[in-house]
């Protein structure tokens, strides 16, 4: 496995658990405004989805979609989005290589141009930051710590 | 710069940022025990350090140093230890090849091996969702939100 893929499927994984245990919590729980990050539950699951797809968007050269935050109320269909959206960022990624990576775009929705390899890893670490923010919620709303350890989760293997 | 690198440089970036900024906030605050993740600010701090110097040691085949937590009692102290291991972990890093991704180490306070650059991500991935839990805590003592956007702090760059 590309060694960039691995910080994807860990994102990933640690997503679908926490989809798993949010999803008998309580919808005042999920959409609490909680005053800190992006506002509750909710909001940063749908950011963290939004925000991914659209750097991957970008580093496609293709255009943006807009989603409405409307439309996702509850973790069933939030979870199906991310799921529809994978598709497509498994197979950008499958298709990776080195050389890639000093590739630059400009994103529709900004004038400066950046390195595709500088937009992964963005995507990378803005996804692990908004979970950390959750962890601490999770004790707010008394659910189990998820484990978000990389080691032990098998991801690097070799090609 | 070889692009693990790069994750790393992001995470001491990010470090000092924070560093800075808790330098004048009252004892009280650093110490205060938060009830989620790693309990303070303080203790968070401590544990990015111990835990990214440990796993280096690891890689290195070399055995654990143990610091006393009691010993770093501000943020001054703290920022010490940082700056004196990082030394040692920057030299890691640059004599680093893809080659070493796949070398297995054994930690000393564990039966299991491990890919070395299994632990390389598990420290940067360790540091990004603690920062994450600090970003929840950072509101509730007034500080400003420090930026933990990879895009926009130059850190890709080629060889």
């Amino acid at each position: 496995m590309f060694s960039i893929e691995s910080l994807f499927q860990y994102n990933w994984q640690i997503r679908d658990e926490w989809f798993e245990i949010l999803e008998p919590i309580a919808e005042i729980e999920l959409f609490r405004e909680r005053n800190a990050g992006i506002g509750s539950i909710m909001k940063t699951l749908f950011h963290i989805i939004d925000v991914e797809y659209s750097w991957i968007r970008a580093i496609k050269n293709e255009p943006d979609v807009t989603f409405d935050c409307e439309e996702y109320k509850d973790i069933k269909s939030m979870r199906t989005l991310s799921d529809k959206l994978r598709i497509e960022i498994k197979e950008l990624l499958t298709n990776w290589s080195m050389d890639m990576e000093y590739e630059m775009v400009t994103p529709g929705w900004d004038d400066d141009f950046y390195f595709k390899g500088e937009i992964l890893r963005h995507i990378i670490v803005h996804e692990i930051h908004h979970i950390g923010q959750l962890s601490i919620w999770s004790k707010e709303i008394g659910i189990p710590v998820i484990s978000t350890s990389f080691i032990g989760k098998k991801l690097l293997q070799r090609n």
